[in-house]
């Protein structure tokens, strides 16, 4: 995932406090918004049945050994384009196709970076997707650190001008990625900051809770009216050294050199394909993931595991005697990480077609175990998601949902899909995501079932109940 | 560590089934070979003392910080021999100095690879130690997989001739290094044995426990009448993904590049202070470590850990109101990583001292607690051993050890130097070991004073007693 929506940010902040609230609410599981008996058991069926051992860690597998790394607009994304058709098709979905999306392309090129004062010591870093690159020579400055954003408004231009300024701002450890939004601002807003009081370049510590020499890239937010300025993140033992050097109280010098550059735009594609409903096909249940990742890993945790999972989710439901009423579609979204294309693609080519999409729901989190549901839907239909909060044996959360990044806009756009949300465990997701230590060893296999049993028995009772979730208020997930 | 001596891989075989033989027979600990009450009070004291806190995390610091990588002939290791005799002489050590070492200088350079077919692949690797480089272009060969160096050999040179050979051997998580041992044959050994098959290089799996994307470098050996070939090091997930290409059935190519080279012999030094003796100040107890690294990372568990250990458990020794009858003398090894030039050099330039060196010993396993004491003395003294290993309150080993590379030439030559070996807790070191990640945050600074007293307390005891330890026994930690 790449959470650069700020509707991520301000839907974390409730969640906890408000879930007690809805759980009071659950009283009413007994009115009509609530799930027949036999969709109940059907759904428990199923997932029982996952978590005896399921084919999604074959499928990440086969993703992170035959296409690897595929940052949007990359030859491995056309590779991954491919696999996804083969895919699809291999496990038996119907309607598997492309849908066009065209993409940025960043490319990252050759990187390195030094402490040339007072200590000299090479260090590991990665350049922010999106930043520009350095005259090829580099750029060498003094540096000066801030523990924060907000810090580096407080500085007078005339310590900043002409330095590369440090973000040093160290993540926690969290179960329900708070400390990610609390660390990530310095990353995508930090350039555009420094540079407003005449940085010449940002390095920051990487937001990550690992202390492995692998940093942790990520996109940026270039703002209009400040200069566009190098930014990279170094891995955190290197942000301890350059920390360490400046505690000397000596002046630091440090040179940083990135080849990174745009291409032009590359038209590209996410892949789809569904298991028609049985009575309604027309209304749809949409699992997301994104099928691009960043360039350093590949691409395992972020987003191999959501592929796999809401693949053989789907999977499993088609193979039972009796399909669920309506569609399940699965969406495999182009370039999720560098700015949504996908998505938005998504909802502009489906408009019309919003009004019958029923639920939608996306995996973005690695294979951290689900803890937590929660929704976005008419609250006259909360005890639907009580009952399944029930049923998957997980916390029951708020209904402000953002959904993920890849499903908000079309619970934002008029159609107002409603939405599902499984949190997962992020405790050790934060460790290994956007770096290149992203790959298939860092996926569990049970910890995988545990969230293709939750997703395939959501979709299922969403997509067989008689009733629906209504649609998404209007506002929540955007405050 | 490199542990490249065989006298080490027998040691270890025979330490854990011995020492319950030798823990028996301290049932004499009240004959003379014994430690006097005096001393064993005193000894607790500064063990006790040194559990309360230590400077010897602010010497790594220190070292890892200002120093940083300084494998053996680069200015990384002159600046560490500057660091070495600044500190040592803050510190309050007498008679500081340098003592010449002619060490060989083996240049990294740049270095990259890359599965090329079936499914194209970036990889994270590094040269092994002594590597030759590749042509400017690089290798690029079909990959030969095989699970064992012994089983390279049992290959048809026909199947070899050509290609790569990638050694797959995992390495096992131990706390007594053994794991170290039953691996690494394939990174000393392999490249000459695939290269008498006529292979055109080696890539290995790591010899580490970790699953990071920081390959594990070590030193390997070419053998005389085998073509030296370039031979380098995958990271485990790297060599996950090399194996699973390879499991495809598919014919997998490699392309190897590697910038190695070896540049002229360089003059450098060791560096050795003392805490002089209250009687006998020509009698010496030796505290070793190395104080060279692996040029990947900046050497805080290899072996800044051991140089600070054994600085501030002198140090703490220095710091008593009444010394102790022997001299201790602090020995910062040159060059143990990439051929133990400095333990050579010391055993030649004070072979007419050896017989008055009373006991060595050395710390070169990061910040691992102490867990055993083993030794090579007079097997009448064993009861001061036993004395000692009631004292630090470990395991009592056998008298076999090796002592560990730096003290070992000593100890085998003519004046046979008793040897004091305590072995620490190996089960997280080779996470780390000869990685990128070997940093300071690795250190845990309880664990550090932990060494630090263990050493304190057995260096004074010994200094102290009236009596020592004999002398080592011929063959014992030979075979």
């Amino acid at each position: 995932m790449s959470l650069l929506s700020p509707a991520f940010r301000r839907s974390l902040g409730t969640a906890v406090f408000v879930s007690a609230l809805i759980g009071a609410g659950s009283a009413c599981a007994q009115t009509p918004a609530a799930l027949p008996e036999d969709v109940k058991a059907a759904a428990a069926s199923l997932q029982k049945q996952a978590l005896a051992g399921t084919r999604a860690y074959e499928i990440v597998r086969s993703l992170t050994v035959e296409v690897g790394p595929r940052l949007a607009g990359s030859k491995g994304y056309a590779a991954a384009v491919d696999w996804g058709l083969r895919t699809m098709k291999a496990l038996g979905f119907q309607n598997v196709h492309a849908e066009k999306v065209t993409v940025p392309h960043w490319v990252r090129g050759e990187e390195s970076g030094e402490i040339v004062a007072p200590y000299p010591q090479p260090v590991h870093l990665a350049a922010l997707g999106g930043s520009v690159g350095t005259p090829a020579p580099g750029i060498e400055a003094q540096v000066i650190r801030v523990p924060s954003l907000e810090a580096v408004a407080q500085l007078d231009p005339a310590q900043v001008k002409g330095k590369i300024v440090f973000y040093d701002v160290p993540m926690k450890r969290t179960k329900d990625a708070t400390g990610y939004r609390d660390a990530v601002p310095a990353r995508t807003e930090g350039a555009s900051a420094a540079a407003k009081l005449g940085a010449v370049a940002v390095v920051i510590r990487s937001v990550g809770t690992d202390n492995n020499r692998t940093p942790h890239t990520g996109g940026l937010r270039y703002r209009e009216g400040a200069e566009k300025i190098p930014a990279a993140a170094l891995s955190n033992p290197d942000a301890d050294l350059l920390a360490a050097e400046i505690a000397s109280g000596k002046p630091v010098t440090f040179r940083l050199k990135l080849g990174a550059r745009v291409e032009p735009d590359v038209e590209t594609a996410s892949v789809v394909g569904e298991i028609p409903g049985r009575e309604k096909p027309e209304e749809i249940v949409l699992l997301g993931a994104h099928l691009d990742s960043w360039d350093l890993g590949t691409g395992a945790i972020d987003d191999g595991a959501g592929c796999a999972i809401m693949m053989e989710a789907a999977r499993r439901i088609a193979e039972l005697p009796r399909k669920p009423r309506r569609t399940i579609r699965v969406v495999l979204y182009a370039n999720e990480e560098f700015g949504t294309s996908g998505a938005r693609a998504y909802a502009a080519a489906h408009q019309d077609e919003l009004a019958r999409h029923i639920m939608a729901g996306e995996s973005d989190l690695g294979s951290g175990r689900v803890w937590r549901i929660s929704s976005r839907v008419d609250p006259a239909k909360l005890g639907i998601v009580s009952d399944l909060a029930r049923l998957l044996g997980v916390e029951l959360g708020d209904n402000g949902t953002h959904g993920g990044s890849d499903v908000e806009p079309i619970a934002q756009a008029p159609g107002r899909v409603p939405l599902i949300a499984l949190a997962q465990d992020a405790t050790a997701y934060f460790d290994d995501h956007h770096t290149a230590n992203d790959t298939l060893d860092k996926i569990d296999p049970k910890d995988l079932d545990q969230n293709v049993a939750a997703w395939a028995a959501v979709a299922y009772a969403v997509a067989d109940m008689p009733g629906d979730l209504g649609r998404a208020p209007e506002g929540a997930g955007r405050e």
